[in-house]
């Protein structure tokens, strides 16, 4: 099939360096004749068909931004068949032949679906700061957000040392706890708590008073927000109260998608 | 009277150039020929007349660390008038003949008691990340914790706008806002919430709903901890509420300090 | 006399903190009901008559932006006293009853003479790199400029002490030592040479020579560009060939604007 | 073969990460049972036999530092077998059983030649910002550089933007062209100039062109130290002189190992 017009989109959480590949997509197009077009906020825009015209000033100057330029959000509607049926039927009548879609697992299902369904050739390019995407070794953003998670625990390892503090940093992760263990390990934590585990925060404790007993002074713990205990705010009491120390709790958030 | 040896301490709550300043005055006591120790934890450690000697190369390579190599706290005791003439008694047996305070205003204050009781001549150099020093511009620290916020605003700032969530920011300030303060200004955010004033979440609501009339679609508030609506985990769902807009909340809390 | 329209641009050297001023700018009209147009390249802009209309809109999101969005340049033309009549008048045709000019000294000096000559209210907000401007104690960009340069410093004092080597860092200043000073200051650095001092390259190999002596291991030394023995490679070879150290130069040129 | 006491040592080149793995070296260790010590200075140290002991606390909070605590040389006796030889026995008599080298590509030939000469165990961590070691997809230290240069690469975009000069970045490489093109990709960069390639100069100037051409307004071109045309300040001259157009050149040198 010879294809002369593509669609893309940015779709569920956005991810540093959606707009680099963004970019990428659109300059590749280009030098090979094919016209790029970019929905607006994720497959809802799709649904609408709400596009503008990408060439290559259009995405000049966007490569070192977070976010993506051109808006994301979820579309619980985009699970129903007929509203998919319908998104391919107006890519059609817009002379769209196939879609570029930028985003994580849930993404990747519905453009599945759009493929298997619809017949809409469909491309993934895993997008998600939680690398949680099968089959993909670091997935965009990932990268980022475990520095911005790094560059926390540096500053909060001086601050520690001086008072002897318990930091817990609690960075983003709902069902995955992807980031807190590479930020952990990185950063050599003290301590990580994931969605994933569940009889770790035992293990913190008791790992945190043999390096105690040790001398250290200073300990962090990483903990997803998806953790069943409730993120940061959850843990850092009970781990604080059963070793009797002072505390304090650092949330991430979003600065981790910047 | 001639000095021949002095005490340096950091107390309070450590400011990021704490160690510069304690470089600095070593080497600066050095030159011309005074002897310097450094008392460990703050007053804890002037009243345990537990101290270090510090030489040029004992202050080598700490310029650029946050935290203090001395260690800080707070002392209580050292309210107490005769714990403070038990640790004047304890310096003068230790030949030191004057003290530098890094610290704030309750550390200056304890000081100047050391000072009007004891005859212990001090200096107090203003190391505090809440610039609520009196007379003084800037006090150490100060910027760089407006710094770490500015970053942090700076990377939700393309996520904001990519998915047109409120951000709450929550910076350091029990009961100063003059962090949330300058950090809102130079980031430009929609609004701040400050231990100061009383009235400011209902103005921040209506500037907001203005600005989002005029299409406005990414909204940063600055929270300092301190406002007696709870921090930004207070503050947030009230205005997401008035506003119905969904947001999420980012806690800095030492960071700041590294 | 009343104002209901006013011109800005940016001249000379870009300053990181530009853009942040145009939008405070914009915005500060915006509310007093005052329109604002954006002069393009600085004087060149104004001399063409070359403008954008800017509104609290056009102004969003660029306060993180390094540069400045409206472009700046150098415009010798504007040195001629007809030309800046010329301009005047265009203005007045444009129906602009005013100017801000954001700049150094010499972006002032022009903006002056527009004022004495042709009756034109201008208003100057100093903003360079340099901080050479009298009257102002620091102007908008010099203290990122100067902390970028201090984070060129913290990278290399590690590699120092590992290495044994010396580390030139040039950074920017063609006729001022400003920014050379007080990075040198709040780095740490060993020694620095600026374009306002002479003889103090035989003053810093004498200072580390003393220090290399006392089993200080890794120098860092910072050189203003404008220096008269021609930056950081001019200076290199003299110091390293006086010690008989080997050395690496860092030049951070306009990374310092960004 | 029981070893209970192993040696370490960091060589060649410094690169940030070097201090992380001496430590996960030495809390592994540890925790097997194994006895640590770090050799100073490289291969020098080994052939000294100058070391230090290395247990859990040594090792403490040195996971962010750039450079390596051990300290690196280069060493060039070390080539010769008789000194690989008299090393081997040192090792033996001061009991250790195998030695652990952090380091590139030069300093795994040499401990391949003590294992192979002297049968003293080896084992090699990949330290290089080079990533030039062959059957490693990222050595220790690669990811820091490029992110440094990076950086680097996004202060200038908005100067760049503004002012419409061009930018030659030099990134470290003497005879490896891997940062540069990596950060040339990651960075958007409009040309790339590395020792591995010999006419890629013509074709950047052709290609800038081009994008001149289409209102293009700054390019950044990367350049690798060890090119042919002698680094940035060579190849600048060639390309801004072929394209008419001002131009700046930063060299970022050792930042990228901090």
């Amino acid at each position: 099939m010879d294809m002369k017009r593509l669609g893309i989109l940015t779709s569920g959480g956005d991810a540093p360096g959606m707009n680099a590949a963004i970019r990428a997509a659109v300059r590749t197009a280009t030098r090979l004749g094919v016209q790029m077009v970019g929905y607006l906020d994720g497959y809802s825009g799709l649904v609408r068909g709400a596009f503008v015209e990408l060439d290559d000033r259009a995405v000049g100057n966007i490569i070192q931004r977070g976010g993506t330029i051109l808006g994301t959000s979820r579309c619980p509607e985009f699970l129903d068949p007929e509203v998919r049926a319908q998104a391919a039927n107006q890519m059609k009548l817009d002379g769209i032949d196939g879609l570029i879609v930028i985003g994580g697992d849930g993404s990747f299902r519905g453009a599945l679906a759009l493929q298997d369904e619809c017949g809409v050739a469909v491309a993934g390019l895993p997008g998600t700061i939680d690398n949680d995407v099968w089959g993909t070794e670091e997935s965009i953003g990932f990268d980022t957000a475990v520095n911005t998670a790094l560059l926390a625990i540096d500053q909060l390892r001086d601050t520690g040392e001086s008072t002897g503090m318990m930091f817990f940093v609690e960075v983003m992760g709902r069902t995955s706890g992807a980031i807190a263990l590479h930020t952990a390990v990185a950063g050599g934590a003290a301590g990580v708590v994931v969605p994933e585990a569940h009889a770790e925060i035992d293990h913190v404790i008791e790992r945190i008073r043999e390096t105690m007993a040790k001398g250290k002074r200073s300990h962090i713990i990483v903990v997803a927000e998806g953790d069943e205990a409730g993120g940061a705010f959850g843990v850092a009491p009970i781990i604080g109260k059963a070793l009797d120390r002072p505390y304090r709790v650092v949330v991430l958030g979003h600065t981790q998608r910047g």
